[in-house]
């Protein structure tokens, strides 16, 4: 980064930006075979942030969207990810933060990973843009370290970056962009609880080598399937036999909907980071519409409520819009 | 494949072939992140073998370079493959087989994939090519299964692919062929024993899921690397954290070799196949010289006889040459 001073800003400066609102998309971690390095963006459903500069310092969070969500900065997600971003700036600066949350916490479509990235892309913003991506990165896992105790960037770098992205290492971190052909992903969300680090207790601490062998054979064909824009690829390597079968049983319905959208001509899918969002990938939109239709039925027989959508990887990540 | 009716040929036919000879390339397997499923087809060494269509069924196998191979059909990797794709073709025929083996067995350069690769290449070529590539790994595998004990492909499918292969996965058979940007191959072959067996023995059943997702994160990196032509990915993700810590304690000189090679400028390396050859890429022809100088030096020290290659990538795989 370079430091930058900041100019005494007024609201009849025409050169420096007082307010800026962002928008920050949900994301899917894990496409699958990717478990704690894949990720991708989603354009539906997005978070929508209000970020002021204000010249006394310190943070102000403000929720216009009624989850019952800390504010005070440090516990936060928002707010642990400026305050990571204000200690390297340096300069005393003041921040408003204004949440209005469209991805609902706890649905395993990076509703912390979203307020973390929006928060740090529109500060940047506000500030000249002092910092790169990857800064940004760095900072919103912040974020993610309030929400689930652990600093990881699956969710952070495909919002921050948009598209799909591979997190090579997180020590030191290193952040790969994949390109992908056009895809439709269709979205459950079924309104039951499955909590991250639940989620990650079940799993065993030991694989067998020849399960991680099948693993890495196909995240291997996922990456090339999805750069050599082979759709039959894309799906024969959207296949994980270390993490879904331990979490899809916290899941209801997810063998069904599984089953029965690859039948409906699904490339494939699976859970939603941690859960308990099931997302399936399709070419086509009439099929990523029936994917849809199943979802509905699916959880209409189960008697529990749910959202779904249909909708499209997100190229731009967390955008400012005015 | 398609079943064809074998012409009866002679000498003076111009439309049938009765002899042909095939180049067939070094393979390294694995390619550090990729253990089973990755590997990649060398310039030189390569088998040149001769093989002539008999009107007499059966398989004649010669050696004319001193090897002390088996020579009955089901013994030998090259007899054991042609046998597989005999089953398939149906209609009696015959071939003799003249092996000139310059891939030293037990090398870990895949010199039993060389002659049985080479050998069902050829015997295609003499029949009118009626099978599929894919078709021609299955049939070279049956040596695999002759040499080491396992039906493995990671050797076979860059031998007759060309280039850099994926085997996403063997059964069912799914071969993946990955572009690359132009790198530099340099080879070390200590002449030591490391049996492909014992190489596989010590290795643990079960791995940490921790280190599981570092290698899946790196095989990821290197896919992304060969297909982006981003020469500092590929080295960032040449690291294995699961075989090689295990494996390397067999070849003396390992660490050394790789410590300095990447000190030299390569893109990084390691054990190719179950070894004993360690292998480096590099992107530019200097560097990869020097790296032969380094491997000379360590060796030589050691007191061990070996014997260095500086080559390329080979995008042809077996290749039928007259």
């Amino acid at each position: 980064m370079t430091n930058k001073i900041v100019e005494p800003v007024g609201n009849n400066s025409s050169s420096a930006v007082r307010e800026v609102q962002v928008f920050a998309p949900a994301t899917v971690a894990n496409l699958v075979c990717g478990f704690d390095v894949l990720g991708m963006a989603l354009q539906q459903p997005q978070d929508v942030m209000t970020v002021r500069l204000q010249e006394q310092p310190g943070i102000v969070i403000q929720h216009a969207d009624g989850y019952d969500l800390p504010v005070e900065p440090e516990k936060n997600v928002a707010g642990a990810s400026l305050l990571a971003l204000m200690e390297e700036w340096k300069e005393k600066v003041g921040f408003e933060v204004i949440i209005d949350k469209r991805i609902k916490p706890g649905s395993g479509l990076g509703s912390s990973a979203a307020s973390s990235a929006g928060a740090v892309v529109a500060a940047n913003h506000l500030l000249g843009n002092p910092f790169s991506r990857e800064d940004l990165v760095r900072f919103a896992m912040n974020g993610e370290k309030v929400a689930s105790g652990v600093k990881h960037a699956d969710n952070i770098a495909p919002c921050i970056y948009g598209g799909i992205t591979l997190i090579r290492s997180i020590f030191p971190l290193d952040i790969v962009q994949l390109t992908a052909p056009p895809m439709y992903v269709t979205v459950v969300h079924p309104q039951i609880e499955v909590r991250t680090s639940d989620a990650r207790q079940i799993l065993r601490k030991e694989v067998q080598l020849k399960a991680a062998i099948k693993q890495w054979g196909n995240i291997a064909g996922l990456v090339a399937g999805f750069m050599k824009n082979d759709y039959a690829l894309i799906g024969r390597s959207l296949e994980d036999v270390i993490i879904e079968p331990v979490r899809s049983i916290l899941i209801p319905g997810f063998d069904d909907v599984k089953k029965r959208s690859k039948e409906a001509g699904a490339l494939g899918g699976g859970i939603s980071g941690s859960g308990p969002s099931v997302f399936m990938l399709s070419k086509e939109e009439a099929v990523a519409k029936g994917v849809e239709n199943i979802m509905i039925d699916v959880y209409t027989r189960l008697g529990i409520e749910f959202k779904t959508y249909v909708t499209n990887i997100n190229y731009n990540g967390a955008k400012v819009i005015s």
